[in-house]
């Protein structure tokens, strides 16, 4: 059966990054990877042409795909925009949520080849490997009752934290098995000592445990989380824990190997089905200038073969091809040092393809 | 008029960091200043004593305080306590809100002496002086309703994250008159992109900006200013964000300085009342070893000199004394490298005696 795959390109370097995605993928078809490519838009490209940022034909196809690889959205091009529903980011939202892709991986790695580029001291990143597995369609991000009105003479926001047993014990066991797949230490991050919800979400974790005998639980306060990761990285394999939480400590992860603009990610739901992107975002300040890092979304490619495609030996190969072109010292300006080659977005392209 | 001062050392490394910091106040006591010193149970300590974390008598005490000094509360022993209500961390959230001490102050600097001692390379933090304003009365963390119930079958953890306009006009203020006494720079952290109690904070910081000229205000999500602390964190002058996203924002950024050990911070009230804490926790694993380090405590004193017994060359002499102590090459353990003299807590404390 022929699996479809789609590409949204979004907002900011996203065109231009997922136009090199999209031949690496053209590549594997050549190669023999059997499907379909479409593309569809999302975010403040879809709000410019629609007015929304999740048109339904998007969706349509999104449902449709087994992969989806997604450049980034948003920008300061439409966070005026009143209605919050229109946003860009909503748009992102609707199709995690839509498509009940609860499931986000982000490694957090150190290619050796950029150890140097982290600004912490490189033997505390050297051979850095963290996975994250954030909860992507529940907590804050969608908790009801949500808004700004008007009480006591004054209008106040509030927004809802919630998780039930269910949601936390369904995104528990990909992180167990995660840890089962890899050294066998899950840490899952919550604030217990202050938040009702996460008293919760620790108690299922520790009820899921005696299932695993063979990974070692341990729980850490989500503020000494934080200054973990800055003091000593090594300290981590597997981290688990709720939508915002997993948002602010995976990015403050990816950024501190050095290597942000390499990490790709993968959203899943319980068939298979993904989406995939690079963990940066859409950085409006260079975008259309050709010098983006197309690496994270090319390895995003990679991790959707793996993941959702099944071809695990394709993907080594889109790894080892990127590799390489590391090793030939390639690097585009968000990467680069001393005596390395700096390249544009396209020729990083370039080089991969031919070392594939 | 007599002003009060308490001293609540608390769990863990508090007693014996405390000890110290009261020998420093006690020969501010000697030198004129005029305070009278008591001492107080709170959280886990207290929990033992009296089986509750916050005993009326201590916040009895607290009320009647011009200043308060906090060692430092909870740890595994506590843990295990079924009633949220009675762990160590609600002592401490009780006197916050009870006292309305809703201004928490986090400065993150780098101590010279120090630059060494972070795990970021010594270019990024050397000379790194940021402040955080961290809003403490209000957000998700006294939110209502909040709870763990029984809902379609299961169980689901609940809390809610409100603010008000005044809650937020209030700590805005803090943060922009703060901002003008420093670089006038003032960085407001939120989620804008998808909370809409962050779309009402950003709306009211944008609504202040006018009347602070002088103060650059900027914006920034949260997951974003976690990298950018990471990532080049001397951009940053005054932060201010909420409750939540500061207890997140400023353990980080005091780990990253290297100084962790020396951090003192400030919770204040419209009245200047005030209660004076170090940034770090209460290592319950080190703690009754003599080994931690007291100067973030002593150097919490000098912050209540300064923020609310209104004695400021008195606290200069307090921050004089240990800048000659660290100058003078004597480290804790926790801050000690090579050429350096490992002392004891007390011998810190007689060290900064001797040269205040
Ligand atoms: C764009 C935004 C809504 C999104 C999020 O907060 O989840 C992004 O930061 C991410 O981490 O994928
Ligand atoms: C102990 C805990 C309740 C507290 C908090 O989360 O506010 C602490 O982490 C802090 O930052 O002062």
């Amino acid at each position: 059966m022929t699996h479809k795959v789609l590409i949204l390109p979004g907002d900011g370097i996203g065109p231009e990054i997922t136009a090199q995605a999209s031949r690496i993928l053209a590549a594997c078809q050549a190669r023999g990877l059997d499907v379909e490519v479409e593309e569809g838009l999302l975010g403040g490209a879809a709000y410019d042409a629609h007015g929304e940022p999740l048109p339904s034909e998007t969706l349509e196809k999104a449902k449709a795909a087994r992969g989806i690889l997604l450049g980034a959205v948003g920008g300061p091009k439409w966070d005026k925009i009143e209605d919050l529903a229109k946003r860009p980011e909503k748009g992102l939202l609707g199709v995690r949520k839509q498509l009940g892709l609860f499931g986000n991986l982000r490694p957090a790695i150190t290619y050796p080849q950029l150890a140097a580029a982290s600004s912490l001291k490189p033997e505390l990143v050297a051979g850095l490997d963290i996975m994250i597995v954030r909860e992507l369609t529940g907590g804050i991000y969608f908790g009801q009752p949500r808004g700004i009105e008007e009480r006591d003479g004054e209008r106040v926001g509030f927004n809802t934290y919630i998780y039930s047993e269910s949601e936390i014990e369904r995104i528990g066991r990909v992180a167990f098995e995660m840890a089962q797949k890899r050294d066998k230490k899950l840490c899952s991050v919550d604030k217990a000592n202050v938040l009702e919800v996460t008293i919760l979400w620790r108690e299922v974790m520790e009820r899921l445990a005696p299932e695993y005998p063979d990974v070692e639980l341990s729980h850490m306060y989500v503020d000494n989380a934080a200054m973990q990761l800055v003091r000593a990285p090594k300290q981590f394999d597997v981290v688990v824990t709720g939508n915002m939480f997993g948002d602010i400590l995976s990015d403050a992860a990816a950024m501190l190997t050095g290597s942000i603009g390499m990490l790709p990610s993968a959203s899943l739901n319980e068939s298979g089905q993904g989406m995939y992107e690079p963990c940066h975002g859409s950085a409006p300040d260079i975008a259309g200038q050709g010098i983006a890092n197309p690496l994270a979304t090319i390895l995003s490619v990679a991790m959707m073969l793996r993941y959702s495609l099944d071809v695990p030996e394709m993907a080594s190969r889109i790894e080892a091809a990127v590799g390489k072109v590391l090793d030939d010292g390639l690097r585009t300006a968000d990467i680069a040092s001393d005596g390395t080659r700096t390249v544009s977005t396209s020729e990083m392209g370039d080089s991969v393809l031919s070392a594939f």
